[in-house]
């Protein structure tokens, strides 16, 4: 069908978006959101249709997306055609009929996404479909493979080593001690991390409060460079554009498909470089992998696809039924692990740091197999991690020098107390996420909470198993009111009924 | 959060949408095209939230459905609350997980499909779920009931019969006959149909050539008073506002899951309140069902589903892999009818017509069983069908008295000739649809195919085996392109080198 341009100057996010009159949508035999193929002058390209009839009948509303795309005027005629089928769209059917896909399907899915191509139909239709059957490791292999070719690749020039964790543990700020003690060993560990999207806090909120994370990738070539190591926001340096829009569907959907999950941690760290990575896996209760058995199994998958990408993974299960230390929230999580390179510290945050720390000192040959922990910790009692750490802290910007009771914390309190004596049975993650969210983490760094006590901690009746920290009054009434629903933890021996959190998942 | 509204004077579709900025998207901890629920003095409505930067950090942009919903004007605060897991989205969760729906899970679907309280990220993982992993026939049966609710619902004060076909086969016009036939003996037949949507002519745009086909709810219950039958586009009624919202979503998808077929189908027939169903499942090479196992297996499901729903479903297998009579596009397809019912006519659609129509005469016990299609052949010769036919035409404000010569066929002819001499061997439906497509149809009327031989038709070099119509040179030069791309037929001995329509799909 002909049509004439009408440029529309509106920005669609990356998406390749046109707008057209609704009769025109029936004339096209198509339907609003479906794609077209736009031609003009020798060019064309695929966009989403979209029906308004703010264009009139014979028009094409031209977004921005689009009209760079074309490099088209005002009033031009263009050729409009529907029942256009592509590659990716056809890859995505055949996914649906439990097909498998090649590296050449697989890579035009995730092309047409990152170029704006698909719809929010397609990609949810393809996180579906691979949620629902699963993907092969080689189909795994190439997805990993195309979301990282989509986005920026880096070269440190030596070994690069990293951490990384599945996630789903409150507190887990191990990222704040492993890279230091790693990087004081003489190994090159550039850690890319990501901002909370419903956790209290990410590795990057936390180190953002002690120094800056949003760097380009020049910016943090010249860190490394000084430091031999960052740690920083992966955000900004656009490692893998597509994850972000695979996301931004599973989000909604409440999912989060296992192949999708290795090929986003593991894109994000082939362009990185990467050679040895250790993966930690937090497994139990409240976690996203509830059974050694699934733990296991995650594990071989990642420790397959690292091999076919040339990357030497080691996977670590590690206890995740309830927080790591005692501190949630930006600006506690930081203080703590900042007391803990300090020489104080609690013991779960120090093991399991120095543990994870080991596996990589071994794996860089500094350590022989199982001697790794022992070093770590010499790393981290003789100071040498501090004094790396306060290097990262000024190549990032921040004060060197900073002293952990420098550092802001909300000062609007609310203490939650043991209703009886007994011993702490029981600690639910996802109802201390949720109160801590309330209380304004991780937008407003000094929110967070406390816990005085954990799992088999004898405590008193009226003693305060956990303080709740807020920058405002209002925010801490807030996270009470959510902390009132979602009873947090429990103590052996106090009434059961008002264990309501069970009800609200 | 606390938001200030900025009314935005543009419709969404009937989709509940607002407008955030990104920084404020953020601060919800969600992502753009999410769910929020939206307070406002002791209202509140679930919403897709977009993304823009037209509006301002603090500001909530409303646009109409929203602000109908909530009678909210500009300047007021209201509450904007994000991680809303609404009954319809855990449902559509709980689909993927391969866990079967109650009925009020399905209902809450359907509810909020209507109401715009579905993204097309939601409405997608709900049809591939379904697509993946199917539906039990109780579930089959709770979506019926829940797609009828949610559309108009009307009462002819008797018993209603009808025929319906599932499709796929074009110059299908058997609708033409059958409805007078059936009416003529005395039955109630209401025909709802639709128009095409990828085919070159649905009943609804083949009535449209002798009558109008778009009335209300009233309008039809005159004409059917009148007439005792009608054929109508199901359109205007509003029948099942659901299933277009579905349809919208799985055509780019190039999926049509078979439970939504059936559920579909079903729920449009209920609104009409039908008790007696003839289906017409045409079957093999190039139709929606290919196999007579498969037509077995779809025939049980929908006998079931109509046996819960009070419907006496008759199925009805018939050969669907060329086309039925010999014309194709509206204008031809009509007047293939009329000549039909006047006495001339093809074997194929005179036979498939009588055949169906003999069914429902013995559903409605006016034939015995077996003697259906003799008494529908009766009818069919008296006259007695062209006489009601002529009566519907004129209740539908058409000219009851036209002759088959007085309907309009485009002008503009191109024939396809016999490359050899021989028996025509195949006739692809695929590539006569897309043809009649390319030549116009449906849009324009007069467009259009007419077989001048079938399979195992005796043809001569030269002989012409199809004519194309179009009412523009250009449509013509369109049509005769595509035809030479797909050889929509084939002569035994002719060479096979020339067959590339099975490259195209």
């Amino acid at each position: 069908m002909k049509l004439t341009t009408e440029i529309i100057d509106v920005d669609t996010g990356g998406v390749l978006k046109i707008l057209l009159n609704p009769v025109d949508i029936t004339h096209l035999a198509m339907f609003a959101g479906e794609r077209v193929l736009i031609k003009y002058n020798n060019q064309e390209t695929v966009a989403i249709a979209e029906s308004t009839s703010l264009v009139n009948q014979g028009k094409v509303g031209i977004l921005n997306e689009v009209q760079r795309e074309l490099d088209v005027k005002e009033g031009q005629d263009v050729e409009v055609l529907s029942d256009v089928k592509t590659t990716s769209v056809l890859a995505i059917r055949k996914k649906m009929d439990g097909l498998p896909l090649t590296g050449e399907e697989i890579q035009a899915i995730v092309e047409d996404l990152v170029s704006g191509r698909l719809s929010d139909i397609d990609v949810a239709a393809f996180l579906v479909s691979e949620q629902i059957l699963g993907m092969s490791l080689e189909e795994t292999v190439h997805l990993t493979r195309a979301i990282a070719e989509e986005g920026e690749q880096m070269d440190f020039g030596g070994n690069v080593f990293d951490k990384h964790s599945i996630g789903g543990v409150p507190g887990n700020k191990v990222s704040l001690l492993i890279v230091p003690i790693v990087a004081a060993a003489g190994l090159l560990i550039p850690k890319t991390s990501s901002r909370a999207i419903t956790s209290p806090s990410g590795t990057a909120d936390t180190m953002e409060v002690l120094a800056d994370v949003e760097f380009n990738v020049e910016e943090l070539q010249k860190i490394v460079n000084k430091a031999k190591a960052a740690i920083v926001w992966g955000g900004s340096l656009n490692l893998a554009p597509a994850d972000d829009l695979f996301i931004r569907v599973e989000h909604p959907l409440l999912i989060d498909p296992r192949p999708q999950m290795i090929a986003s941690i593991m894109a994000k760290k082939l362009s990185t470089g990467i050679q040895h990575l250790v993966l930690d896996i937090p497994t139990g209760q409240g976690c996203k992998v509830t059974t050694m058995e699934e733990a296991r199994k995650l594990s071989h998958d990642f420790i397959t696809v690292g091999n076919e990408l040339g990357v030497n993974v080691h996977c670590a299960m590690t206890y995740g039924s309830q927080p790591v230390g005692h501190a949630i929230g930006p600006a506690l999580e930081a203080k703590e692990a900042l007391e803990t390179l300090m020489g104080g510290g609690p013991t779960s945050l120090i093991e399991k740091s120095t543990g994870l720390s080991g596996i990589l000192l071994e794996m860089g040959g500094l350590a022989a197999r199982g001697a790794g922990r022992k070093l770590a910790k010499e790393i981290l009692t003789s100071g040498k991690a501090l004094k790396k750490m306060r290097e990262i802290i000024g190549a990032q910007n921040g004060n060197p020098n900073i002293e952990p009771e420098q550092i802001p914390i909300g000062e609007h309190t609310f203490d939650l107390l043991a209703p009886s004596d007994g011993y702490v049975a029981t600690l639910s993650n996802r109802a201390l996420v949720r109160i801590a969210r309330a209380a304004g983490t991780p937008k407003l760094h000094g929110a967070g909470l406390y816990l005085h006590a954990k799992v088999g901690s004898r405590v008193k009746e009226g003693d305060a198993v956990l303080t709740v920290y807020a920058e405002t009054e209002g925010k801490l009434s807030d996270a009470i009111n959510v902390a009132k629903n979602l009873m947090p933890f429990t103590v052996e021996g106090m009434l059961l009924h008002t264990l309501t959190d069970t009800e609200q998942f």
